[in-house]
């Protein structure tokens, strides 16, 4: 039995993790018969968003592993606890929340800062040939946190220019796919799917993450 | 191509809808090809628990469609705005939300009061004969807005004997179910399923609910 740990950044795409991609990457390991743990950074949010009207809402504070917690059903621990000699892979769903909470891509685009446990768990996957999944926008994470390492690794985020342009800034190749495809990197065993950087319907973007949970699963 | 309303009750198992419940409906009647309305009463949240520790959380106060308006990636309409000629059928996942939002059975058991947009939904699904489907502890708010209709509708919660108990109380007539069984009560067009109340696991809600949307869009 694999074990797989995913990693959340809140709950609700605009301040947190795309709840769709989070519980279809959990069915899909579940469904396999993968071991899966839960962990999110404890710290607060970069803000709380308003998703009836996408607004950020002036003054209100929530925190990402609490919030993290409604996805995982309260089976979740901090991502400092992570032991990755426990896991054989990890896997990032996407959502603002992973340019805004594990990384600040959102807000400064390739010049971003990452949380040093997210850039600690990706530089460690990578030294111990771990295998990492990456949807939606959570590549540009890996691809912030591999930028001074000189692995250059083949990521997918769909066919967005400027997002493309930015990951080449990152020093990471990236490569147009389809909502149901997959870009494997086997050198770095990374594997990507743009799901809802392309979406538009939970279908598409089932289709693509089911793959990916499956590629994850092979290779780790 | 079958109309569904889906209707929520915020976002998160222990002060709203569950979200695994919530995202595999939305995703097995986009599998299918249904049309999907998302819906959630306009007010506040019973209370706001936190899901890592399972407490309450004095002071704080959340709106249930703004919460629910995340799982719905924004893609959502109060209830009260429903128009259910305009509809085949109604779905309610499960969660305590729907015990604490939709009605008040988590506090008050089966003396509980319910919301009018609820209890009129419901109504007027039976009298028009739209098919409603309702997961886990959902059932309970069905058998709720029928009390004093003479309707006495079989459903299921899974196998709680306290449970099974409040549903006779509300005049409706519990039956025992596995996690990947559904229950279809024909004459009332209801169909009933359930998920978390027996778990554990998101595959085994998932096997549950799928046959649950299947058997909707079949008689709706």
């Amino acid at each position: 039995m694999k074990k797989v740990g995913v990693i959340l950044a809140g709950c609700g795409v605009y301040d947190g993790s795309e709840i769709h991609e989070a519980v279809l990457t959990l069915l899909y390991l579940d469904q396999a018969g993968a071991e899966i743990h839960c962990f999110a950074p404890d710290k607060d949010q970069l803000h709380v968003v308003n998703h009836l009207t996408g607004q950020p809402v002036e003054g209100d504070k929530r925190n990402v592993l609490v919030e993290s917690a409604r996805i995982a059903r309260g089976e979740i621990r901090p991502l400092s606890d992570m032991k990755l000699d426990q896991l054989d892979a990890v896997i990032f769903p996407g959502g603002f929340g992973a340019a805004k909470n594990l990384c600040t891509f959102a807000v400064d685009g390739p010049a971003c800062e990452i949380d040093p446990h997210v850039i600690g768990v990706i530089a460690d996957a990578i030294a111990k040939k771990k295998t990492i999944g990456a949807i939606c926008i959570s590549p540009v994470v890996v691809a912030r946190a591999l930028k001074d390492s000189g692995a250059s690794p083949e990521l997918t985020i769909g066919q967005d220019p400027g997002t493309n342009e930015a990951l080449t800034a990152l020093r990471a190749k990236p490569v147009n796919a389809k909502v149901d495809d997959i870009v494997v990197d086997q050198k770095h065993k990374i594997v990507t799917t743009p799901a809802y950087m392309l979406g538009p319907r939970i279908s598409n973007v089932a289709a693509g993450i089911e793959k990916l949970v499956m590629k994850v699963l092979e290779i780790a």
